[in-house]
Formats: C-alpha cells, sequence, structure tokens
C-alpha cells in the first residue's frame, strides 16, 4: 500500500489521548482507551468482522473463515504515561489495513484470521505490563489483579465495572489460546538497531533487576577525614560505572535509573544507598556473565571504600525464543528481512509459551521509544502493512 | 582536676534528653532544653554567679568582678536528632569546673568571667544553625527567625512563648557583644585529627554547598543501545569519584552525600539526576581549587557521555580564622598545644567577626560526631577544664 493510505487511517486516532506533552495518555479502561475500543468496534463493522471480548477484557474482530484456529495479529492500545504514538496502535491499525489489502485482492482464507487489542500491555495504570495476555495463559492472579490500584488509588476492578466490563470474569482462558493457530504481533522498532523498513524477531532478551544496598557510616560531611570515611555513595558510584562497563564488553545492556540515599542530606555522608540494576543481554549466559563481573568488581571496590555491597534478585525473565520454523518461513517470505532481538517485553512474549509466535517491527529512526520523540515513518508503515498482509495469507491459506 | 571529679558533674545531666538509640533528643526551648537550663541555673547559683537571658534567648551565668568587658566562654545544651553527649553540653559543664579551680586557687579576676549557653546551635529543631548568636550579631531577621517551624510545625514564637520567653524581643544585640572582651567556646572535636588531649582551633573551613544538574535522555532501559543513550546517572556516577579525588589530591573535602533521578524507574534510562556538593577546605584557594578542577572533569566526561551538566552555589560561607594572637597566646600558655583547623561551623565562628575569639578543642578518639558514638575520655576532658581555666585565668587577671 502506499503511505498516503496509510496516514489516512493513522489519522483517524492521532488526537485521542493526545497530551501536551506531545506524548499520549492512554491508560487501560480510560475515556481514552474506551474511545479507542469503539473505533476499533467501527473499523470491524464497516469491514463486516464479528466483533467479541474475552474475559480478560482483550477485544477481537474476527475475519470468520473456514474451519480450525485462526490467525491473531493486532498489539494493544495503552501507552506508558507520556508514551509515543506507535508502540501498541501501530500493530492494530496495519492489521486492519492488511486485511483490506488481502480483500481488495481477493484472497479467501481458509481459516479465520483475528484482529486482537490487548489490554494493560505496558502497566502503565496497575504496574503489570502484558496484564491482558498474562491473565489469559493464567500467569497472573486474578484476585491480585483485581485488587491493582492506578496512581489515584483506584482498582481494576472498579475502574472495569465503570467501563461496563466484569471484572468477576477474569481468569486464565486456555480455550481462548487454542483457538488460534498462531498469532504474528507487529511494532515498532524501540531502538536503532533495524536499518530496513520491517524485521523479524528472533527473541527477547533474558531480563533481570536486581536490588543492591550499599551501607557504610553516616557521618558529619565537615569534619570525618577521608581516611576516617566509610561512604557508600562512592562505592554505588562506582558501580554505575562498572555495570556500564561490563554489559558493553559483553555485548548486553545494563542500567541504573532509580537511587535513593539515606539520609540524603546535603552535609551527611551517606550511610546507606539502595539503587537498582536492570539488565538484559542476547541469552542467559551473557546475562549471568555481566552480573557475576559486575558483582566481583563491586564487592572488591566495596572491600576498599570499607563499605558493605549485597545485591539480590526482583524478577528474572528466561529468554523468549519465537518459533524459529515461523520466523525463517516469515523472513524468507519478505525477501530475507532482517532478523533481531528485542530487549523489551511484549504481549507476544507472554503468547509464545502457547501459541506459535512472531513479530514483525517497523523501523524507527529515532530510536526513541515510551517518549513522544518515538517515530515511524509512512512509508515504512506502509511496507509494514504489505509485509504483515503477505504473511496473514501465507498462514491462513 | 582529676577525671572523676569531672565526671561527677558531668553525670548530672547525662540521663537528661537521652533516647533509647544512645543518643540525645536536646532541641532547643524542649523539656530537655528547659531541664537543662534549670541545671544551668542551679550551678550557677550554687556559685554565686549571677544568671541573666538576653533578648535572643541565650543564658548566661556572670562571675561578676573588676571593670570593663568580660571573657565569655560556654557553648550550647542543644543536639541534633540522637546526637552525641559532648558537641556542646560539655563546654558549659567544663566551664563550671574551670570556675571552680580558678576559685581553688584563690584566683581574683580584674574583670568579668561569664558563663555562655547558646540557643540553637545545631538548627536541630528550627534548620538555622547558631540561631542565638546569629540573632544577637543581627544577621538574621527576627521576623524570619520567629516565623520558623519545627517538624511538627511549632514556630519558633511559639515553643519560646510555651517556655515563658518573649519572642518579639528577639534581634540585634551590639550592647551585649560589646559587653565581652574575649570568647573561648570549648568544644569536643569533631574528627580525628587531634591527637593530643587538648588543642586550639586555627580557623573554621572555608565551606560551599553547591547543586548539581546532570540531563540526558530518558528511554527505555531495555531498547536502547549502548551507542545511542544519553544517561545523566553516568555523568553523576563520575562526579560523585571526582569528587573524592580532587578534595583527596588538594588536602580538602567533597561529599556527595544528596541525590534524585528523574523518573527514578528501574527501567527507564533517568532524563535527570539532580545532586548536591559539599565541600570544605583549608582555606578558599583550595576550595577553589577543587571546585574548578571538579567542574573541569564533569564537564568533559558530560561531553563523552552526551549529558548537559550544570552547577550552582547554595551558600558559600567564607574562612572564619580566629584571632591570630588570642591563638597563638593560648597556644603558647597551653605549652604548645596543637593548631588545627575545623570543617564544622560554630557559635564561635559567628562572634569571631564582632569580639576576639579563639576555641579549646578535647580530642575525640572515635572521631565520631553528631551520632550517639561521638566521645572524649574523662581525662581528656579533665585536662580540657585546666586548659580553659589556665586561659580564662590568663585572660581575665
Amino acid at each position: 500500500m502506499d503511505a498516503t493510505g496509510f496516514r489516512r487511517l493513522w489519522d483517524q486516532i492521532a488526537a485521542t489521548g493526545r497530551a501536551d506533552s506531545g506524548g499520549y495518555l492512554r491508560f487501560s479502561w480510560s475515556a481514552a482507551d474506551l474511545a479507542l475500543r469503539e473505533w476499533f468496534d467501527a473499523q470491524a463493522a464497516e469491514r463486516g468482522l464479528r466483533v467479541e471480548s474475552d474475559r480478560n477484557g482483550n477485544r477481537y474482530a474476527h475475519w470468520d473463515a473456514g474451519t480450525g484456529p485462526g490467525v491473531l495479529t493486532g498489539s494493544h492500545f495503552d501507552s506508558v504515561p507520556h508514551g509515543g504514538a506507535y508502540d501498541g496502535p501501530l500493530g492494530i491499525v496495519s492489521a486492519f489495513l492488511a486485511v483490506d489489502e488481502l480483500r481488495a485482492s481477493g484472497f479467501a482464507p481458509q481459516r479465520p484470521i483475528v484482529i486482537g487489542a490487548f489490554t494493560e500491555e505496558e502497566g502503565g495504570r496497575f504496574g503489570v505490563p502484558c496484564l491482558g495476555s498474562r491473565l489469559m495463559a493464567g500467569v497472573v492472579d486474578p484476585d491480585r489483579a483485581r485488587a491493582l490500584t492506578d496512581p489515584d488509588g483506584t482498582t481494576l476492578a472498579e475502574a472495569m465495572r465503570a467501563a461496563g466490563a466484569d471484572p468477576d470474569a477474569l481468569g486464565p482462558d486456555p480455550e481462548r489460546l487454542a483457538s488460534f493457530a498462531a498469532f504474528v504481533e507487529l511494532h515498532v522498532e524501540q531502538g536503532r538497531a533495524l536499518e530496513a523498513p520491517v524485521g523479524v524477531a528472533s527473541a527477547i532478551w533474558p531480563h533481570g533487576r536486581w536490588r543492591m544496598t550499599f551501607t557504610g557510616a553516616g557521618d558529619h560531611a565537615g569534619t570525618t577525614r577521608i581516611p576516617d570515611r566509610r561512604d557508600p555513595m562512592l562505592t554505588f558510584a562506582f558501580a554505575v560505572l562498572a555495570a556500564r562497563k561490563e554489559a558493553r564488553l559483553a555485548g548486553g545492556l545494563a542500567t541504573v535509573g532509580r537511587v535513593e540515599a539515606v539520609p540524603n542530606a546535603t552535609n551527611a555522608i551517606a550511610s546507606q544507598v539502595t539503587a537498582w540494576l536492570d539488565s538484559r543481554a542476547p541469552d542467559e549466559a551473557v546475562l549471568a556473565e555481566i552480573l557475576s563481573g559486575f558483582t566481583a568488581k563491586v564487592k572488591d571496590r566495596a572491600g576498599r571504600d570499607g563499605t558493605g555491597f549485597t545485591i539480590a534478585p526482583e524478577s528474572e525473565t528466561p529468554i523468549v525464543e519465537f518459533d524459529p520454523g515461523l520466523r525463517d518461513r516469515i523472513a524468507a517470505l519478505l525477501g530475507g528481512a532482517p532478523v533481531l532481538p528485542t530487549g523489551a517485553g511484549h504481549d507476544a512474549g507472554v503468547l509464545a509459551a502457547h501459541v506459535p509466535t512472531a513479530m514483525l517491527f517497523v523501523r524507527n529512526p529515532t530510536g526513541v521509544s515510551h517518549a513522544p520523540g518515538e517515530g515511524a515513518s509512512d512509508e515504512d508503515c506502509a511496507a509494514g502493512v504489505d509485509a504483515l498482509a503477505a504473511v496473514l495469507r501465507d498462514l491462513a491459506c
């Protein structure tokens, strides 16, 4: 399709949930989210697609055809606070356009094609990413989900009821999962790793978050001589730089973005610094290598600083390898499209444990993600629609 | 005097305001402070000294003798939260014991000897250190002082009225200042720099506090490639280590004890880090050298990190040089006692602009300050009393 055709549909949702920052506030079950769901229903109606919600608030538009399990595509509407326009909605808009392309070419699917819109993928309102797909997969307890609160103290159950949905229905949905023969999620790339218009995901990198505690001796910043100090801020500072260095040498990522000092006073040597390490890598061996190299170097430094250092995991997510057969088939179909991993989580990563799953990425020239600067050219988005249509044709014939 | 004699008087106030932490909660105008003022009055009465408060709530016990301006000694009763026993009260207890020594020796002063107890030296309740002496010196506005609040929201004016004092009287007191020919404050040393029982202060180091802002690009910790990052946490970490190194090489102190990251999220590269630098040095040239070396190195690093760095002063306190004639006279009188600077502020630092002022330090074996571990041996404290008595004899004869 051409860039103009993409832009025409894309512009229909451009104003929905847009903030003065230029970013989006599209929190699940908010007014903006309900407006996007209405738009979804209208798009389905225009195309004669049957609309249905599942028990977890995920919404589907069915192109009923043939027999047996269907081919699922789509993504999510919700955003992080002041997030970009593309992360999520691009996969849904592209799905409707791909259906249009298939129909215009006279294609008659031999199995259902289903467009899905997952709920609370970002965790931007209730704090648990991929909540809709995780509930479906049975890896989040429904009682816990119902009690999750947003920053205003509203529970998910209250927000769902206010939107006319039924929180008592939340729970595992193996029948829904079994109704899909494959899932293909199209998504904007979130870094600058993709240099072609469209790529195919190989895997979601393994990911860990660790809590680090640096302890020392709180003391007077004006009277404690340097040799008498045991300042945990120094060990923390070393750790920030060591994390970057270990990740760079090993070919992974490591970030320290959160820090809390005690007593956090200008004229006091800190008695304790707590900070969090986020690290991701192409495989679990590299992730382990980063962590062990990092830990050894920081322990050594703590010994020299006279401080204490402990590190404990808060979450460790193993690698998600997308279905290799599906991945290779799609890459070949797209004329040898680049195959690349991602460091971000997706509903596709959750469903991959249950359904043969693939992801298509559309190039992001800025590499910005979760911020207004996120982008993709209309030409690349149109190429994404063409690629998705080709994949759906291949899987549904 | 002997250690037992010191201990006997010292123990009279050991329980007053003591917390379960082993530290002290002796906030100005609190019940503990009022109990200490009562004790002060009783000690004065036992010795036939005339007690008087000034308009700013500082209290004095006068050994009226001779004519002309008097010799002031003493310190403060108030503590930081959970502070040590010695910081402040040691100077007051030692003053009463020095008067006892002078009287026992039959000494007849030729001018008044005055024991002072200053109010809110620590700023532990109302946030402004040396409040009593600064009000007297006219460098704190009385309206501002009356409106200062403690953590419970009680104003200084309310706290004074509840204690029977008159906040409307607060203000500059040049007549009181003119009534002192000299001020000698005895204080526990706050680091481990003093290796003899008693030393003499040369100066209070110049001191600056600067606010540092590190800016970068907030981004996704899982998808932003290392070369695409502009992470201000890295520049901040470098700055922490650079501050220590510059201070060490120049012979001063530099501390980063306070830090705030935005958005302070585990999975986000920070968009901004704000932190505060506290630096002190033997003289203003060294302080300037630390600051300029530090700033140049951090700017260079920010250039390499692709981040922004600004640094702006929040307070800059020049050096306080104690009266050199008085200092040398006292050091010689004490048989060549060590002369050393301090990095901490004192009422003596405020009065030094108006009255020839000196400080005596008593050795602190732990070097701990503003914490329960602060200490001094009874023997060293007794040596401090002897030294103070010798100095008062010399100045009042």
